[in-house]
């Protein structure tokens, strides 16, 4: 193996230059300030966690967790995402706090990666958790906020698909009970959208002819309102038809929140974290082909931190966000660059610090002769590069 | 070993519940507005990077580095601090950028640390590099802005310790030339101010006169301008006197920023960083044993990146100033509760969409009856744990 060069840095992880970093930051900002607007309120929780409890918790599968060992040889893992370190903070040092309680966060998450993936192994993540309320208002109001935080992040194209776990679970509780592992391979069907490979699993197990119409039904599913009547009718087991009762409930708050316009539902739609229970949702903008946000409702986690609680949150997949949609444009005025000689120091420091207290940016540049004296048409220009034209603006003080 | 408990978390790592998290973004964004305003562009690195690179380069003992291996072998560590992947940085993504440039940076970095010292494995640091410039004019810019930044973050009462490795390096050099390990020992006594051990030191050695009454007499090098004067005439080494000079410029430089009253020349500051090169300086809050920010100047280590250039920066000890300086208050109004019935749920909505477009933050409660109403006075108290109190005002839209 060879050793890395020293511009090199590890599979997976980025730099953010200025531009991004600030468009990033902006984005962080915005959304931050939204969820806020809701209530939440902002929680951060450390990089590394025990395996054996947030590790252990989290819906990452175990071989994309980053593990490393502390000093005393217990295994650590790099956070895979905050809800399961949020549902711990709960659960201790919050635990005496009444619900239902609303937190925020804005974090990078960390998966270990297949190098040749071209993933990324370190992400940012932006979300909120609303824990200790069981209603479909609790549902509706993270599905709300989701929106909200889709259009403060400059998203303004996108649409939300809305399904819940417990109509396919109560379908295949019918028809194939049991069968776990016939179960799963459905479920990795739909939620690949692989619905060639879905039919082709039920066309291999013998079902009745309504049970095959019942799963094959699933897949036309999509659409606003109407189709919890539709679901409705297509099925009736007791978990699938509790289901769609709740969504239907989720869907008129929806329409009271008036972002309805921006939701279909989608019955296919199971989510791809092992501990949602009930519904979930992922947000799909017009300009990418994979989703910019996903939630749902995990109403087993917090009891394995010691709290039984109901719970339901989402989180924007921010760097999608970032790289993907022009959206929010970073605020930056171009800087003024003060050129001065030694003689006219102290006045261009206290101009500097004149229009620095009027918000304005301004870099100092002692020049020792009238050589160095950049022209202003120059001090445009000089920076060209990565991060973009250097100044707006040149101001000189100097009595050569 | 026993299995961690559920809400357990590693030592040395911490959760910031919404007060701390709120006043630590609050400084964050004061601090780096404030860089901002002397031009300083934000940059993000990622938080793993290649033990070889950059672990190598940092200036954190190697005992101290997190290490973990990726998953073809090779190993990585946990960002120690910032100052090594903005080299890395500055020499690969921006190495066409013409110099000098100008990088801020509020980041978390890592120390593996011994569990029982009750130290910090994850903390915050928010600072800045000017790379490309080797003039006293940018340490004095770089010292400027730590002061600026400090009352950013609101500490109020500070004082700045300035140095100059060069000064006791010239002095050692003709006192004990070639003697490395006494030289550390030397050095290592300042760094620790203990003064009583480095006088020891000193009486083991076979000095001159003149040599020992050098050595003894930087333990008094502290205070203004006239520091640099006593400085020139204690010693007459070529590096000292260099070193001096250097400072002297710097202290005008300052006088002329309108800062110098917030820092003091200490001869005995060496910087605790081993890649520092020339000017190093510490600042101390009035409230606290010690230092909220360190800094210094770095000439060698870019050339290990492949790209020589001077540089000088400094970070704050962003944990510190939260934990130990009342400063910043982080702005919160007191969200609106706003309690429905079914019936009035839409014109409760729009009434919450509009407080919310006015910068209000509004929490939804559905109540299905009479008796759920919650009163304006048990709204006000009903949170009094660890978030303070939840609700500053309360509108209620039922028709019971």
């Amino acid at each position: 193996m060879s050793k890395p060069k020293g511009f090199e840095k590890p599979a997976g992880v980025r730099d953010y230059l200025p531009y991004a970093a600030e468009k990033l930051r902006a984005i962080e900002r915005s959304v931050l300030d939204c969820m806020s607007g809701w209530g939440y309120r902002q929680i951060l929780t450390p990089t590394m966690e025990y395996y054996d409890t947030v590790g252990m918790a989290s819906s990452t599968s175990d071989r994309k967790l980053f593990k490393l060992l502390n000093n005393r040889g217990t295994t650590m893992v790099l956070r895979s995402d905050m809800t399961a370190p949020i549902a711990r903070v709960v659960a201790s040092m919050l635990k005496e706090e009444p619900l239902p309680l609303r937190l925020s966060y804005h974090a990078n998450v960390f998966r270990a990666i297949e190098e040749e993936a071209g993933k990324e192994a370190e992400f940012f993540q932006t979300g909120v958790e609303l824990v200790g309320d069981d209603s479909p208002e609790a549902d509706a109001e993270v599905v709300a906020l989701a929106v909200a935080s889709l259009k403060a992040a400059g998203v303004t194209s996108f649409k939300i698909a809305l399904g819940h776990v417990g109509f396919l679970n109560g379908l295949l509780e019918d028809a194939v009970p049991g069968q776990e592992e016939i179960r799963e391979t459905l479920k990795e069907g739909l939620l690949h959208r692989d619905y060639v490979g879905y039919r082709e699993t039920l066309a291999g197990l013998s079902l009745s002819e309504e049970q095959r119409e019942e799963l094959e039904g699933i897949l036309r599913l999509r659409g606003g309102k109407e189709i919890c009547r539709q679901a409705l009718e297509l099925s009736g087991n007791p978990l699938a038809q509790h289901a769609v009762q709740h969504l239907s409930e989720v869907w008129d708050t929806l329409e009271d929140y008036g972002v309805a316009q921006h939701v279909m539902i989608d019955l296919t739609m199971i989510g791809d974290f092992s501990y949602y229970t009930g519904m979930t949702f992922e947000g799909y903008a017009a300009e990418l082909g994979f989703p910019v946000c996903s939630g749902g409702r995990y109403d087993n986690l917090l009891q394995q931190f010691g709290r039984p609680a109901p719970a339901t949150g989402f989180s924007l997949k921010t760097n999608r966000i970032l790289d993907g949609v022009d959206g929010i444009k970073p605020e930056r005025d171009l800087p003024v660059l003060m050129q001065y000689d030694a003689a006219n120091r102290k006045l261009a420091f206290d101009e500097a610090a004149q229009l620095r207290g009027e918000g304005r940016s301004v870099v100092m540049r002692h020049v020792e002769g009238p050589e160095n004296v950049l022209s202003d048409t120059i001090a445009r220009e000089v920076r060209t590069g990565p991060l973009g034209p250097a100044y707006g603006e040149i101001r000189t003080y100097t009595s050569f």
